[in-house]
Order: C-alpha cells, then sequence, then structure tokens
C-alpha cells in the first residue's frame, strides 16, 4: 500500500512540475530557470510542510522526487519544442489533481504527528497551494493562490472532510479517497464557472 | 504572568492581521488572498525566527493564533464593507505597538535558548518585521522594510536596550516594558518626523 | 586547517555582501535596506541548506559571519560616496569566487550527514545561488538564476566533480579544490561568451 501512495505522490510532483516548465516557457528562461521553476513548484510545497512540522524533508533521503522533476521536464520541453500550444484544459485538469493528492497527504502527514485538526488543515493548504506561490512569486506574477478562483478553499474543504471523517472513526483509506475527490470536485466546479470568493464590496 | 503574555502576543497578531487585510482591500483580493496576506503578516515573522531556532513552530500546536487571525480578518472585512476609509494614523500607531512587542517576545525566546546577544537582535528584527516583507513580496510591493523609515531599527534599539539591561540584571520584565516602549518610540518619531537612515550620497 | 576554511567561508560572505550593497544602492535604499539585502545575500543559501538539512543554522551561534556583513557593508558604502562606479568586472569575478567555495562548502556539509549524492549536489547550488534568489525577489528584479548564463550550471559542474572525487577515495582537500576550481572555471567561462542554456525553440 505504501508503494501505491508513493507512486501517486510522484504523479503529483510530476503535474507540478509540467505546470513550471510551462510559465517557464512563457517567462522565456533559460534550462536551469525551468529546473529551478519546476522542482519549486513541485516540491515546494511539502518542503514548507515538513520544516514547520519539524520533521525530515521528504526528499533529502529519497532521490525519486528529483529525478522525476528532471525527467518530466525533459519530456515537457521536448513537447513544447514539436508542439508549443498546450491543451490548456488538460493542465488544469492535472493541476486539480495534484492539488487534490498534496492536499490530502499534507493533512495526513499533520495528523499523524498528532497536531490540531486546524494546523492539519494550515498543512493541507500549504501542501497543495505554497509550491505555486512560490512559483508566482519568483516568476514575478501575482499569485494564483492570491486571486484565483477558490484555489484554497477546496484544499479546505477536502482536507477538513478527511479530518472528520477520521475523527468519526472511518477508514483512514476511505477517508482519503473522499477527501480527495472532495478537493478535486471544488476546484473543477471553481474552474468551470470561473467562482471566487469575493469579500469586499467596492463602491462603483 | 504566562497568560498575560500570551493576550499580548494574540493583540500583536491581531494588529498584523489588519494591516495584511487592508493591503488585500487595496490589491483586490478574494476571501482566502486575505486570509493568506493577513496570516502570513502576522505569523510570518515569528514562524521563521522559530525555524532559524530549531525550536517548535508557536502556532503549530495552539491555534489561538489562527482563531485570532479569522476573526479579525473577519471584522475588518467587515468594517471596510461599511466604512473602506480607514484612519491611516490609527492604523500605524497599532502596527508600531505590534512590532514593539514582537520584537521584545523575539529577543526574549532567543536569549532564553542561549544565543549570542548579536544574534537574539536579528532575531528580534526578524520576528517583528519579517511578517511585512513577506506581506509586500506576496502582494509585489517593494518591502517597506527596505524603503522605510527607520523600521528596523526601532526593533535594534528596543531589543538592545532589553538584552543590555537583562546583562545588567534588571528584573526581566522592568527590562521587557522598557525595551518595549523604546522600540515603539523610535518608531513612533521616525513616523512623525518621516526620517530615514539614508547611507548614500547620489550626484544631484 | 578549520581556521583557514572560516576565513575562507567569511571572504565568501563578504563578497555576497558587496553585491547585496550594490543592488540596494541602485534601488536607492536607507541603510537598514542595505543590511538586508547584504545580510540575506550572504547568508540566505546557507540558512536554508542547514534548515533543509535539519542541522543548526550555521551563523546562529557565530556571530563572525554578520560581523563580516556589517563591516564590509559600510566599507562598500563609503567606497560607493566616494566613487559611484564600480568595476563590474572586478565584482563578477568576486561573485565567482563565492559561488564556487559556497558551492563546495554545500556539498561537504551535505555530505557528512550522509545524504544521496544528487540531495548534496542539490544543496550545493542552493547554497551558492539562493541567496541571490532572495536578494532578487527583495528588490523586484527578476532572480538571476532564472534567466542569467550558466548560474547554477556552474555549481552543479564543480559540485559534481567534487562528490565524484570524494566517491573515488580522492584526498577531501584535494577534491574541494579541483571542485572550486571548475566551478569557478564554467562560471567565468559563461560570463565571457555569455552562454546560456537555452532549451525553448521559439517561432521567429
Amino acid at each position: 500500500m505504501y508503494e501505491l501512495y508513493h507512486w501517486f505522490d510522484l504523479l503529483g510532483v510530476a503535474v507540478f512540475a509540467i505546470s513550471g516548465t510551462l510559465l517557464a516557457h512563457e517567462k522565456n528562461m533559460d534550462g536551469f530557470g525551468v529546473i529551478v521553476l519546476a522542482a519549486v513548484t513541485a516540491i515546494g510545497g511539502g518542503t514548507l510542510r515538513d520544516m514547520l512540522l519539524d520533521v525530515p524533508v521528504f526528499w533529502v533521503y529519497d532521490t525519486s522526487y528529483f529525478i522525476t522533476i528532471l525527467v518530466t521536464v525533459f519530456i515537457t520541453i521536448m513537447w513544447l519544442n514539436y508542439k508549443p500550444n498546450f491543451p490548456h484544459y488538460c493542465l488544469q485538469l492535472a493541476d486539480a489533481l495534484g492539488i487534490a493528492f498534496f492536499a490530502i497527504m499534507g493533512a495526513q502527514k499533520a495528523l499523524e504527528l498528532g497536531v490540531p485538526a486546524m494546523t492539519a488543515v494550515i498543512m493541507a493548504v500549504l501542501t497543495g497551494c505554497f509550491g505555486g506561490v512560490i512559483r508566482d512569486v519568483l516568476a514575478r506574477e501575482v499569485p494564483m493562490l492570491l486571486k484565483g478562483p477558490l484555489y484554497a478553499i477546496a484544499c479546505v474543504v477536502g482536507a477538513g472532510l478527511y479530518i472528520l471523517l477520521v475523527h468519526l472513526g472511518t477508514n483512514p483509506e476511505l477517508a482519503m479517497w473522499l477527501g480527495g475527490i472532495a478537493t478535486l470536485l471544488v476546484r473543477l466546479i471553481a474552474i468551470r464557472w470561473n467562482l471566487g470568493l469575493y469579500v469586499f464590496r467596492y463602491p462603483s
């Protein structure tokens, strides 16, 4: 079972590495810039989570994450040079999948350490979204997290459901699947209808 | 006594959360962006301090900080929608109070761990000012710390005084009050007369 | 021997502090902004490395680094006020020296902890280049690392050579010198012929 999680994890890393490579392509970066942007997007969130929770950072002793990033970047660059117009819808779906998986993994890792439920939700948001924030800061974009449609609320809803189910005694694996699916659904609905959480009224 | 410190601490968090919410309002962010900006401003400095000192991050096992942020953000949004013109002078005063308290708490936490005095001063500056730096980076402003009038010098003066008094054997609590008041005064004087620490001569 | 390394280390810190001060001068920052920018450039990379590896951050218990930064900033400011046109070529050479030394020190510290070779290379790149990235983010420049000519590849080549030589059983000190010289050479060649690692074909 651990094996399966690890493969899912690497899939999430690959998806985020693609999104970093695409932004690097738009910004006309050189080869190393591409790898840096792909890597921070893919492992930035989990790195911050592990540093905050004071546990060993997940990629320091396991090189499979970084190898995944290098291979993904290589393939994506080949693809972009052959066919520069990436289907945007595919990317958004993949991105949503990555967020869903990362958010639940983040909440689960935090819960294991016995932190309060609210901290576990914060860790879910950080794991799912922080990589994208660093990507945007480095590339000098306003972070999507701060402007985008329900980017982080999806993590909050999914992780919240997962934690609630665990507290109610649900089978942990079932809880992970349900939480992940909830994250994915909220994210896809927000993209489809371009929903945001607007809280300020501006005089028009 | 611990209780009293904790309430002061939450007051500092609330003040910084307000300043993050105000910037988010200016930048037209959505609801989650507001919470993120408020949270990084309020707990960013202390989080970096704890990671550098390698002690458990203060908000991971204590949810009162995050609840304070959520409540503060909610009230500030209500207020801004009702009356968009916030009195700027009040905010600067509150901000100065927050910096004063955070700087001294940062120095005190560092001293307790037995670091050199100079490191304790650095921790005071980080705790007091770093949250504002991340806030400005995320919102794509030039960080106030790098441009503003004596933002960090106030922390250096106040924390330096506090550490000096502790070394001289003053009652720790008295030293905290005096250090905090010194921080506050330097900050307010700098705001009032718009003082800066200009070091470069530019040919005119 | 430890003493000698420490002096080299401080030399690297001084060089990066100069580069931060120069950017602060260009950006018209005040005195504290200069110190902050110089400090993050000089110790930002090593700080991130130590936090990721979960070892005590190198400057927390040793004030010689921060004193070096303050002295360097002071001298550089004096110099800039007297003669604002700094010879750019000197700076690039010094910068390359700093990167070479920091990269090898980063790899060596990581290897000592028993991490995989790939992680040691990543730590070399972070130690050598991350300080400059934070400097550019704070000053709102596109990070040189993401655009510049072979900035990080130099670290990869030099650290890779060093690690390979250590694995082959070379004398560790000789390996450090050879790795450092390789880093320096790649960096200087890249600057001289303005080489980049261009991976995207753009339709013209």
